[in-house]
C-alpha cells in the first residue's frame, strides 16, 4: 500500500471507486453498530451480577454500627470510604462517597462555586465578571459541557504525550481569571495517556492568581488497565498538599466501570478544610446517598486487591476488543498515512487524529452505514474542533464480532475522506 | 386535674416540686431516646427486606427491552415512571425518575432556577435583586433551608385547618419578587393536616404577578396513612393545566418510607414544557439515575394497589406509635390546658403548640433527661418560630416500649416549662 498523499490523483480515483463498490457493500448489510459512549459491553455487566445476590443476612445491614438503610451519615459509610481511599491512595476522611454517578459530584462542585463560591471564594462565581476554564483537548465533553453550562469561557490546553502542557498552563494561570482545570490523569479520555510524574509534579504545584483554582482530578480510570499490570499512581492530595496547595484540588473516582456503569458508586476527596466548606454546602440538599449500595460495594470489592482482581476479568474482556482496534487501523490504515493514533493500555477510548478538515465527513459515513461513533468535534471545547481531526473511538460496547465490522466500516469511511480531501 | 392557669401559686408551686422528683427519677434512667427526625423504625426497615433479593433472573435486568444495568434514560426507566403515575394519579410521561432522594431533586429545581431559570423566567434567580419565598409555617425545615441557602427572602404564611392560608397567600402572589411556595399537600408536615378541595383548587388558579412563581408540591405523604383507609387524592398537575397554570408546579415523592430511608427511588412530575426545559438543563449534570434501583422497585412495588398493600403493614407498626404520642398528651396534657395538638392520621409528625415562650425550654429539659425532639423553632422559616411554642415530635423510630419512656419525659417536661412560665 502507498501514501495515499504519493499517490496519482488517477491511483486515487481508482481506490476511491474501490472503496465507494466497498461502502456500498457494507451499507447494504444494513448494520446498526454504536461506538459513540464509553458503555461497558454486555459480558462485562454480566461479570459482576453477584452483587445482586448480596445484602441478604441481617448482619450485612450493619457497617460500623451503622444501619445502612436508614437516614444519616452523608459523607458515606466509613468502611466506603475506607474502600475508596485505598484504591485512591488518600486518607478515609479526605473521602465522601456520593451516589452512582462522579459526574453529579463534579457538577455538584462547580455549581457549588458558581452559586456560593469555593472556600477560598471572594465571591460566588455567579457574581465574577467573567470565568475561564482550562480544558485540555482533546478531552471529555461531559467535562466541558459542565463548565459551558454556567457560562464559562472555556479555553483549550494543547495535550503532550505527558498530559497536558503545562507551559501553556502555568502561564495561564497568570490570569486571576482563569478559576479551573480538567483533568482525567490516567488513561486520559480520549488519549489514554498517563499524566508523567513531570507533569504531576508541576499541577500540584501551581501558583494560580485566582485564590480559589481549582483542579478537577477526574480519577476515571484509576485501576482500568487492559493490557499489562496494574500501574502506580500518585495521590494528589498529598503531592498538592506538600507543594502548599492543600485547597487546590478535587478528585473523583466512581465504579462505574467496575461494577455497573449508572448503579454503582462514586466519591470526591478533597483537604479537610475544603470537606468541611462542601459539607456546610451540602446538607441543604442530601440527607444521605444511597447506602445500601455503598454497602452492596462494600462487601462486593472488599479492598483495592480485590478489586483490582475483579479489573483483570474485566481487562479479559477489553483487551480484545481493544487489539481489534488497533490492529484494524495498523493493516488498514497506517500505511496510508492519513492518521495517527495511540496504542492505550488502559481506560475506554482510543483517540484518532485523521487527516485535517476529514472527521465530520469520515463520522457522516459511518453514520450513513449504520455505525454511530462520538460526534465530530466533541471532544474539544464547544463541541468544535478548530483542526476537525479528532476522532473518539469507543470499543467497549459492541462485541468482537460487531467491532470487526463497525472497524470494516470506519476505515473505509476514513479512507475515502481523506481521498476527497486530497483530490480524486 | 385542674388547667395550671386555674391553679393558685402554691398549687403550682406544689405541682412543679412533685414534677421535679419525677424529672430526677427520670434523669437517673440515664435514657437515650431520638424522636428528633421522620426516621422508620427497624421493624419496618425488616418489614421490606425481601426487596434484597430481587434481580437474580437475567430477565429482570431488562426493562421494556432496556438494560437496566447500563448507561442511559435520563428520565429514568418507563415501567418505574408508570409506577409513580399510577401513584400519584398523573401522566407517565410527565414524570422524571431521580435517584434515592426527591430532596436533592427539589434542591435541583431551585438551584436551577438560580443558575439558569425556570422555562418562564425573564432570566436567572441568581440575577434577581431580590427572590421571597412562600413558607406555609410550621412546615419542614429541609424546604425552608433550600430556599434558605440560595438567599431568598422567606415569608411565613399560616396554617388553617384546611392548609396554607390562602387569602395571605393570594395576596402575597401579587408581589413579582414571590417566586414560589413550598406545600406538603396532604399530612403536611408537621401538622398531618391534608390540604381540602378549597385550598386545592385555589392554589392551583393563582395568578402569580412573577410569570416562573413555582408550587413545590412535595407529596412525600401521598399513601402514608396510619389509621384508616387509604384518602383518595387530587392530582395537581391536572388541576393547573385546567387553571391554566400548567407550568406551575413540580410534584415531587419518594419511596424513601415506602421501602427503604435513603436507598430508595424518587420523582419529579411536571408539564412536558417544563420537562423538556428541565432535561435540557439536567443533560450537563446527569448520565442517568441509578436504574438498578428502580427496577428493584418495580419488581417489588409493582403497582399503586400492591404499594397501598405495604402502607398497610407500615401502618400497623407506625398506628400504635401514634395513639402512644396522642393517647400520653390526651392523658397527661389535655386536662392541664398548656398545649394544643392534632391526632392526624397518616405522615410522620404530631404537631403540637405549647404554650407560647416554652418549647425551647420544653426542649432543653427533655435534652437533659436524655430525649433528643427536633430543634424547637425548625419548623419555621430561618429557625425562629415568633411564638417559640411549635414542637415537632416525630414518634416513627423508637420501639413501642421506648416511645412510652420519651413521652412520659416530655409530658413532664412540657408541664415543668409551662409551670415555669406561669410563675411556680
Amino acid at each position: 500500500m502507498t501514501a495515499y498523499a504519493k499517490m496519482t490523483p488517477a491511483e486515487r480515483g481508482a481506490e476511491y471507486a474501490r472503496l465507494q463498490g466497498a461502502f456500498e457493500g457494507l451499507k447494504a448489510r444494513g448494520l446498526k453498530l454504536n461506538m459513540a459512549r464509553g458503555k461497558p459491553g454486555k459480558a462485562q455487566l454480566d461479570m459482576v451480577s453477584d452483587i445482586f445476590g448480596l445484602m441478604q443476612r441481617p448482619e450485612d445491614y450493619v457497617s460500623d454500627g451503622i444501619d445502612v438503610r436508614n437516614y444519616g451519615e452523608m459523607r458515606g459509610l466509613p468502611a466506603a470510604q475506607r474502600l475508596f481511599a485505598d484504591i485512591l491512595g488518600c486518607k478515609a476522611e479526605q473521602v465522601f462517597v456520593g451516589g452512582n454517578a462522579s459526574l453529579q459530584l463534579m457538577y455538584d462542585t462547580i455549581a457549588k462555586a458558581y452559586t456560593h463560591g469555593l472556600l477560598h471564594s471572594p465571591r460566588p462565581w455567579c457574581e465574577e465578571e467573567t470565568v475561564k476554564w482550562l480544558c485540555p483537548a482533546p478531552g471529555y465533553d461531559r467535562h466541558f459541557k459542565i463548565t459551558e453550562s454556567f457560562g464559562f469561557t472555556l479555553i483549550a490546553v494543547p495535550m503532550t504525550d505527558g498530559g497536558p502542557d503545562m507551559d501553556a498552563v502555568e502561564e495561564a494561570v497568570k490570569d486571576p481569571a482563569v478559576k479551573g482545570i480538567w483533568c482525567v490523569p490516567k488513561y486520559s479520555n480520549p488519549d489514554g495517556i498517563i499524566y508523567s510524574q513531570e507533569t504531576i509534579r508541576r499541577m500540584a504545584a501551581l501558583r494560580p492568581a485566582a485564590p480559589d483554582f481549582t483542579v478537577m482530578w477526574d480519577n476515571a480510570y484509576c485501576i482500568h488497565e487492559f493490557e499489562g499490570e496494574y500501574v502506580e499512581f500518585p495521590d494528589i492530595l498529598s503531592l498538592c498538599a506538600a507543594a502548599g496547595n492543600p485547597d487546590m484540588v478535587f478528585e473523583f473516582a466512581s465504579t462505574s466501570k467496575v461494577t455497573l456503569p449508572g448503579a454503582g458508586i462514586s466519591c470526591f476527596a478533597c483537604s479537610q478544610a475544603n470537606m468541611a466548606h462542601m459539607e456546610k454546602l451540602l446538607t441543604a440538599q442530601v440527607i444521605s446517598f444511597d447506602k445500601v449500595n455503598q454497602q452492596r460495594h462494600v462487601l462486593y470489592l472488599k479492598d483495592k486487591a480485590h478489586t483490582l482482581e475483579l479489573m483483570r476479568k474485566h481487562a479479559a474482556v477489553m483487551g480484545p476488543k481493544f487489539r481489534c482496534v488497533a490492529d484494524a487501523l495498523d493493516r488498514e490504515v497506517a500505511p496510508l498515512e492519513i492518521a495517527s493514533w495511540r496504542r492505550p493500555k488502559g481506560g475506554y477510548f482510543v483517540s484518532l487524529n485523521a487527516m485535517p478538515g476529514t472527521a465530520k465527513r469520515t463520522l457522516a459515513l459511518c453514520r450513513e452505514a449504520g455505525v454511530t461513533m462520538t460526534g465530530a468535534g466533541a471532544t474539544f471545547p464547544y463541541g468544535r474542533d478548530p483542526q476537525d481531526s479528532n476522532i473518539r473511538i469507543a470499543p467497549s460496547l459492541p462485541p468482537v464480532e460487531e467491532l470487526e465490522q463497525a472497524m470494516e466500516v470506519f476505515c473505509v469511511c476514513l479512507k475515502m475522506a481523506a481521498l476527497e480531501k486530497l483530490g480524486v
